[in-house]
């Protein structure tokens, strides 16, 4: 089976490790590999504008495909231009499958090899979500890089059940490769819980289809940073080096740092943004909760060391106070802060692998953020 | 009684009727009159950051005295080094006395001479705000243009009670003025209801006392537009020219053109940023309601004549998907729209005086917005 034609290319650029440093090109321009992706659910990544996300360096966000299925629906957003032009975004967009919504938010009816019967979380109508429906809303919407849908499967489940997803998203990987009808970029995803061999195997049966890039699913669902690295060390020796490797949903900065030491080259994840809306920096120095009494008085930034606008221009003090008083400034001076601190992290691990020292960045953030 | 030394100074630079064209200058900095005020009640004027707020061409905001003496409290905002480095904004900051919200917003207690006895409407603790105070907690915000504490009074009021409002005002308007330790502007505040003769009384009284300026209060409570400006007729000629006139909380573009063809200088109100995170736009033609199913497509901007960051970059369609799912970008967007318009309008007015043809626009927007 050949790779359909595509406008997606990866270059890998060099090593050091596992970890990997790398480009890859889209009909909307580069990225740098490892990248982080912040997640613009509902056509947003939210508090942010196109223009603030550009100046923080932000080369490829997330959508998701369930959100914007059900909100403004994918034919209006095909008929105004696509997803880049609705939103005013023009560089690299990601989208997810909508699988993973249609298990977690809305009320899942029946699962079966056609594919999901869910009830919608807005209005509850009845929707059926199969493969070929994921790639053609994804198509709609112009993503630069699509997703397979994948059956997720809840942690802990039994092996059984795990197994017959393995299956499941095989089948269904095919068929969203039948269904492709463009030249944007699809990726599969591997699936198996914590069975390091129905990882092998799902990693093993979607390696040997035509994707563009492949993904690792079904992490980061509460089975823990360790538990996480041991199915990544199951997972990578099994997927081919030339395709970017895609860890979805993950994570805090140790578990990115961990995830590149073992070759993975894209991270995608709310909590920069959610905790920033819940009052949670991510410093330098560690976590720093705004809530927290001891920062009524304390007029230094967030972290003495960071560049960003937010830290360049206000104090503890007055972003506890937006935070107590619910303002939504504190949504984005926080966004602002803890996407600076992923963004600069990306670049950390990036100039860490090309000088050969990413050792060092690594031991860093671990001791930062593994608890 | 002479004018006590202050840092503030008024300019008249020309008019056109009675419409005027000033500017004022203050230790932050100079503004240019007649001038609209964004409202930052808590030290953020609602989904701005300081910077976009310049880049609006924002002169000079409005805090709310009330709000920051409840949190975080003006001892800690002196301490951080005053209300501009604390919320990071550096050019020309009003604020109100407090009164205000402690009759609105707050549980009154009682009123007597001596000050009003209220109640926190975040935790009901009793509160003493007396013009001593008022000017106190404004000195320690470092505010540029102090406000008296008067007694507003509701709409409707009987004539007897808003005689002696009219007559504590003047009280306190004394006692403020004897309280003022620094170099700050401090202005007067003109009542007296919808009774024209006790608007007279209380301008002539007001008008007496060596305020840098003087605003009339106690308007925009419902008692209508063609009310309001009718007592602006009765108000205005009592005020002397030299000094800036304020008309607090208003108001709709054709109440703010309506004041300026009376006189007025100066404005402030929440209807730009409250009206933006509510959805509803102000254009130059007409408002725009983004709830309405009529946007679902529509690839429009707002307002297609407009420049400002929304309108060159966002559609209708868009607007209304971000307002319809609650997304933060939608009060962002919203509100960078409406204060554009706000502060356009009042470029267009100055610029109006200036050439000689405010008449004009005074026309075009009374069509626009008057129902």
């Amino acid at each position: 089976m050949a790779t359909p034609c595509s406008s997606f290319s990866f270059e890998r650029l060099g090593s050091c490790g596992e970890a990997r440093r790398g480009r890859f090109h889209t009909a909307h321009g580069t990225v740098d590999t490892p990248i982080f992706m912040p997640v613009g659910t509902q056509a947003t990544v939210k508090a942010m504008t196109p223009a603030t996300l550009h100046a923080l360096g932000a080369q490829i966000i997330l959508a998701n495909t369930y959100h914007l299925h059900m909100r403004p629906g994918e034919e209006i957003i095909e008929a105004l231009g696509g997803l880049h032009t609705f939103m005013g975004w023009n560089t690299p967009i990601l989208t997810d499958s909508g699988g993973y919504q249609a298990f977690s938010l809305a009320k899942l009816v029946r699962i079966s090899d056609t594919g999901l019967m869910f009830a919608s979380h807005i209005d509850g109508s009845p929707r059926l979500l199969t493969p070929e429906k994921a790639v053609d809303i994804q198509e709609r919407l112009g993503s630069d890089i699509m997703m397979c849908l994948d059956e997720c499967v809840a942690y802990p489940s039994p092996r059984k059940h795990v197994e017959a997803a393995v299956a499941r998203t095989t089948l269904w990987a095919g068929r969203c490769l039948e269904a492709r009808r463009s030249d944007k970029a699809l990726f599969g995803i591997v699936q198996g819980g914590v069975f390091p061999d129905l990882r092998a195997r799902s990693a093993a049966e979607i390696s040997r289809l035509p994707f563009d890039g492949i993904a690792v699913g079904g992490l980061s669902v509460g089975e823990g940073h360790d538990r996480m690295l041991d199915v990544l060390d199951a997972t990578m020796p099994c997927l081919t080096a030339e395709r970017p490797r895609y860890l979805m949903g993950v994570g805090m900065p140790h578990d990115i740092t961990e995830a590149v030491a073992r070759g993975v080259d894209m991270f995608d994840c709310v909590l920069p943004t959610r905790n920033a809306r819940n009052g949670m920096l991510f410093t330098w120095n560690g976590k720093v909760t705004l809530k927290q009494a001891r920062y009524r008085r304390d007029e230094r930034p967030p972290d003495e060391a960071c560049t960003c606008y937010t830290c360049r221009n206000f104090s503890l003090a007055y972003l506890r106070h937006l935070y107590v008083t619910r303002e939504i400034l504190s949504a984005i001076l926080n966004t602002i802060h803890n996407l600076h601190f992923y963004l600069e992290l990306m670049r950390k691990v990036r100039h860490g692998i090309e000088e050969q020292n990413f050792e060092a960045l690594r031991k860093h953030v671990k001791e930062l953020y593994h608890d």
